[in-house]
């Protein structure tokens, strides 16, 4: 649907070995999302979903040293199992964020595609910029996101 | 549905003697939005529309000295003919729009519901901060805004 621009887009696709129906409720229940979502040694100490278009996605991280970094977005498109899209650009009910220092703002574009009894899981950051792509890159994206999803398939994988 | 805040929004409501089918129309086919978007002497030159939630509301406006300001928003929720929800903060297929170095974006949250042959129009502006929605009450969006419904009003009641 969006066209893709690799300069502006980060991506991170794998085959996990989860269904897409837990795939999805790791995504849309917080206290799943406490136990997987920020790579470790960072926790994920709050979460607050209201599952709708508009509708609240709140984080707030912890860091080992007690720095707290917290995030408030909001869903656009939410299509159980298979697609979950969500901008940090934007806040509960579409009220835009105020800008920060360093525009990180970006939307997260979710599809999970079943797939002999897992799932393909592709996750694209999207943002306004190069610029914003390429710190986003240099924060860790990659590593960051894909450790991220460890956690996820350990804790699904248990479940 | 959105936590109203009157210090980070701004309201313009009226009732016009349009059917909610025709300020519908207006606000969502190119051809009539070049007819009335813009207060004159300034004038929208180009629209491009692609109605759905992740759709671009493009829009181009010329002054009366020749200088251009354009517009590349995007539409987050479409229900004909009463609710249109689009956002300066995000463009076509969410992608956010890069920061401006004057933080003016907001989301319009337009409400057409109908009264006696016509309607009961209300628009919102919602901005990320005070100081946003300041200035842009400030640049005229009473007066801005007002005219431009003035000027749907007049198209819509000829056509």
């Amino acid at each position: 649907m969006t066209d893709h621009d690799p300069k502006r887009d980060l991506v991170l696709e794998r085959y996990v070995a989860v269904p897409v129906e837990k795939v999805w409720a790791a995504w849309t229940e917080p206290e799943l999302i406490l136990q997987w979502f920020t790579p470790a040694p960072w926790k994920t100490v709050e979460c607050k979903i209201d599952l709708r278009p508009g509708g609240r996605f709140y984080t707030l991280m912890r860091g080992p040293a007690g720095e707290e970094h917290a995030g408030d977005g909001c869903f656009l498109e939410v299509e159980a199992p298979k697609r979950l899209v969500w901008t940090s650009a934007l806040g509960p009910g579409y009220r835009p964020n105020p800008v920060q220092h360093i525009d990180l703002s970006f939307t997260a574009m979710l599809d999970f595609q079943p797939k002999g009894g897992g799932t393909v899981y592709t996750a694209r950051a999207i943002h306004g910029t190069e610029a914003a792509a390429k710190t986003h890159a240099e924060m860790g994206f990659a590593d960051g996101w894909g450790a991220a999803l460890d956690q996820l398939v350990a804790l699904m994988s248990r479940a």
